[in-house]
């Protein structure tokens, strides 16, 4: 799955992944008015004008882009009928031909996270059959557990061709304060570096053509730290949320790449596709032509960033 | 909940939850059959048999214990057919009186971390109308990403008196991996020390009766650890796993306690549900009376942990 997520980059001349992370005031009124006649303002509601905005987003912007990044606690947060819309989404995309990187952020003790790999990434057996639940083509983890708790995803990654990306250093504002913690026993250098370290010792034993397929989760919002995690991690893909609406900019993300020009995919959300409410956007599109406004900001972020990696 | 969780260990003289983590092999062939007649060896057969199982251990131990804690991971590797077994069980297990730890694990930036929160703890918000789409009691929470990921959390708590239990040591084998790293800056003390730091912190402003509602988990495998991370955080509740079959005994427990005999609730799952299947119980007891088993296991485990107490 690394392999094909390079070449769809590659093809489509764009390190870019459209975070769809749907909030009921993104969505436009038509949209929701539509859902909520037919199923009510119920859970199920919610979960229809979901899946309709997600659709509308995707059919616009799918030409353009290798991938997208559904965040699961926003459709979670409408419980099961939210996690259909979830569901929706990932086998639509699919179709689209899109990778799909499910930002589900699990990671427990080993048990619990094969089980979790099973249910997103692999298959779950069930007397004489199997089933892939989710499926999902790749994960993102969080590394707190240590090396037992990313190990079952990564044996389901080696089974299935698929992937994962480990939480390194988090976009927050709040991320440093463990992640930038100074470890004694490693000359002092910061929690994330360690981390880093561990995506790279993991991900050498799962490799594809030039990328592992583990990955790491850098934010854009911390650009000198993606310089130094880069030269850690040389053969890491990594995924940079963090792009646009949490301030990154083109010109900070140069460094999370390699002079191949690959190696970093760029999220953007709330910038993609809540376009049509920002002040840049909002005078030529309305909620009529959401999905449109859409479009012309994967296209303006795709030249944003080509302009900067040609410049450096 | 917290002050509710306190009254109901005491009321059950039993500082003791039941990890709800059923999978295929632990739930009795007759149970399977029974939902793969009606429903297939499907996704729907497997969520159907979880649930009966779980029913049936939940009737046989609801007078014994204060809390259960179904782990999500365990439901969700099912997809969305096991959500609704997840589901189902927390509403079960309320109706029981039970205390539900929901076993999450979830945590991410600020925003994200408000649409869990919002989900499994809290009302979301859909047009005119508001809903609990999960509605545990309590949850876990993974603290990697710092005080913006929890902080929301903590807001949900307040609004809906409920609480959560933040990771601090975890009681897998590889937790010490990042979770005992020596910080420099903080005279090479443990990260998980400062980590116990900051959940003290944040309890202090959640303040239940005696108890702060931002519980702490600290694994029973690490007994020394939880007697420093003890005093660190004498007003937090510590949620305690790795008993019975990851190891932990109850003399391993007596330091998480604070004086009053109060401050930890320990967690067993396979050493409960799949007690018939063990070494100890096999022969007393078989799949039909499975539930019986579960019965034993929480009277023992109950007798065990009271002996280290008054022996302490």
């Amino acid at each position: 799955m690394i392999n094909r997520l390079i070449k769809e980059i590659q093809k489509k001349n764009a390190p870019i992944v459209v975070g769809l992370d749907p909030t009921m005031k993104f969505i436009p009124g038509s949209i929701k008015e539509k859902a909520f006649s037919v199923y009510g303002e119920t859970l199920q509601g919610a979960g229809e004008a979901i899946w309709q905005f997600n659709k509308e987003i995707v059919d616009a912007v799918y030409d353009l882009i290798p991938a997208v990044k559904p965040q699961i606690a926003m459709y979670e947060q409408f419980g099961i009928e939210g996690l259909i819309a979830y569901k929706k989404t990932i086998d639509y995309c699919k179709s689209k031909g899109l990778v799909v990187i499910g930002d589900i952020k699990r990671g427990d003790i080993g048990s619990t996270s094969a089980a979790y790999a099973v249910g997103h990434l692999g298959k779950v057996q069930i007397g004489n059959e199997s089933y892939a639940p989710f499926d999902e083509d790749f994960a993102t983890v969080n590394p707190y557990l240590g090396t037992d708790g990313v190990k079952p995803f990564l044996d389901v990654c080696k089974e299935e061709k698929k992937g994962i990306f480990v939480l390194v250093k988090t976009s927050n504002p709040s991320s440093g304060e463990f992640q930038d913690q100074k470890l004694a026993d490693a000359d002092n250098r910061p929690l994330y570096e360690i981390v880093g370290e561990k995506v790279n010792e993991w991900g050498a034993e799962c490799m594809g053509e030039n990328y592992s397929y583990v990955g790491a989760v850098v934010g854009a919002t911390y650009p000198e730290m993606g310089k130094v995690l880069r030269k850690i991690m040389p053969k890491t893909m990594i995924l940079v949320p963090g792009y646009g609406a949490q301030g990154g900019k083109g010109a900070d993300l140069v460094h999370f790449f390699n002079e191949d020009g690959l190696g970093a995919i760029v999220n953007s959300s709330r910038g993609i596709i809540a376009a049509y409410q920002s002040e840049k956007y909002k005078d030529t599109y309305s909620e009529e032509n959401f999905a449109d406004a859409a479009r012309a900001a994967v296209l303006e972020m795709k030249e944003d960033i080509a302009t900067a990696l040609e410049q450096n």
